[in-house]
């Protein structure tokens, strides 16, 4: 295993250092592992937490940050934070307007922020729930019950984030959350597999003359396997899943096309350029786009797309000023 | 090879495909692999051009836009552009107050863009050059008379595009750039070698339990392999080389904690938290830093750390907005 690190034991402590030291706009509970804003949402505005294994960076620690997270707890690799972690997040940044919990569906975050929620209403926090089940790849997974929750969680930690940042009420904070929930699809593709530290070898095999359609972001099967394949041919298989899914037509379109962690960006810029040929071919319109590594499997190569069916109010929010160490504009 | 590509053949035309359509910002001449901004800059103002081989991206494609480059020209991968790609972008981008010509410092890039400077001043255009030579790492090196250009180039085309965007003249926009050059310094390490999609295998070989030190962005080799180590071991690697060539004490410093292309955010960040801390204990204080893929190596795995000794200008040209696909804030 080759891999920038002390210790497979210390990987999260560590890159929090790094996390906090670099970015000067947030703060880190090191006992609790969560990423805050420095400076605090103000008082009356709902405030937006997510969380989950770490692994995936930037998401969530790098969305923290004026128009985005108001915090983020992170796991141990590609395991829920804790309940405990959700409950001090949430009982942190609530400014007494209540608090959206943004989980992707998987059976550990999902139970762990629920007992959160629970936990902080006893405390007081008024809470409302978004789970992100986006990933066309398979019906139920190996931590899943239901689809993957995947990249459609960037695109709404950014929407639902600036409609905090306006003012909005935690009932309409949680409904726009569960309209781009709703309007959002993803599907991915490995070239290799990922390896987590404390494992020391690659989480599945892959032989160097194929690649997995329809991965997981911690490495769970996918559709099927098939043989190395052109850029083309992959780009097909990532967009006719999603758009034999949900109908894109006659609606402005987020897309992003990220990177799962080890896949270069001139591929990234070379898959875009395939998959929205397939988009225009297909009469889908988009508006807004990303390329670029925003939710990631570690040191796995290969690609994921999403698109979000979006609205003339999704995108105004979209373009609304965001500033985060993933993600910044306007600010 | 595992590559998103659909040959080696076509990975520069295909990513520009991607490059074109999903940044709104720039246009693309695909005869030419040039990439300008869409909306010219206003008539008067300093132009600043840069280009080299593929393969480093965001560097230089991602980096044109408001406030850092007004064109870039694309080389084959690992390859100089030619003297006329640099003369079509030159001549298209002049307003009529001169270009800037910020060349990396490798025996291709600098003999072609020296033809181009000749070839434009032939057409009427001024041009002044910069050659960024910042590695530490190794004096004269296989494609080099001299140090290679590297991480820094990458910091000088932030701060001189801001002071091109104020309305400096050429001679001042000049000096700020050769004030950066000789002010930058970089030291880098790969864990993995790179794959050349022509080559079709990797450019060297690294056994799986080593790692090489000092390499360059071409898979150039550096000062030594050993035993892969732990990043604290590394990264005093990367910082005693370039602390013992320049003082960096007394001064504000820019850093960037850069990764090769394959290395996931998580272990940049922990790299980062190691590199801080030992500038810290050197009395180094980084007043601003930069995480993340800036100057890649195609599919390397690896980072590289640039210092630059800043002042309280540089620092303002390099807060200054900047609106590219790369390196974004305030716009």
């Amino acid at each position: 295993m080759k891999k920038l690190i002390n210790s497979p034991d210390n990987v999260i402590a560590d890159a929090l250092k790094g996390i906090a030291a670099s970015d000067k706009d947030v703060r880190v509970d090191f006992n609790n592992r969560v990423i805050y804003r420095a400076t605090p949402k103000e008082a009356g505005k709902v405030a937006i937490i997510s969380g989950g294994g770490s692994g995936h960076e930037p998401m969530h620690g790098g969305f923290v940050g004026v128009g985005m997270l108001d915090a983020a707890c992170a796991g141990e690799v590609f395991t829920s934070p804790t309940p405990d972690q959700m409950l001090a997040a949430t009982t942190t940044v609530d400014t007494g307007a209540g608090v959206l919990h943004i989980v992707k569906n998987y059976t550990g975050d999902v139970m762990n922020f629920e007992m959160a929620a629970e936990m902080a209403a006893d405390a007081g926090v008024e809470v409302a729930t978004v789970v992100v089940a986006d990933d066309v790849a398979v019906q139920d997974s190996l931590y899943t019950a239901g689809r993957r929750g995947v990249g459609a969680t960037v695109l709404l930690e950014k929407i639902v984030g600036a409609a905090a940042e306006e003012g909005a009420d935690l009932a309409a904070v949680a409904a726009l959350a569960q309209k781009v929930a709703d309007n959002g699809r993803s599907m991915g593709m490995a070239l290799t597999s990922c390896t987590v530290p404390s494992a020391g070898k690659p989480t599945f095999d892959l032989p160097d003359n194929e690649i997995e359609i329809g991965i997981g972001i911690h490495g769970e099967p996918g559709r099927h396997r098939e043989p190395i394949a052109d850029a083309h041919s992959i780009a097909e298989q990532l967009v006719a899943p999603i758009l034999s899914d949900l109908d894109f037509t006659g609606a402005p379109v987020i897309a992003m096309l990220n990177g799962m962690g080890a896949t270069p960006l001139i591929e990234l810029y070379l898959m875009y350029g395939e998959v929205i040929a397939l988009l225009e071919e297909a009469g889908v319109t988009v508006e807004r786009n990303m390329v670029g590594n925003y939710i990631t499997s570690l040191d796995m190569a290969g690609c994921s797309l999403t698109l979000v069916r979006a609205d003339d109010e999704l995108i105004r929010l979209w373009d609304a000023p965001v500033r985060t160490a993933g993600l910044r504009w306007g600010l």
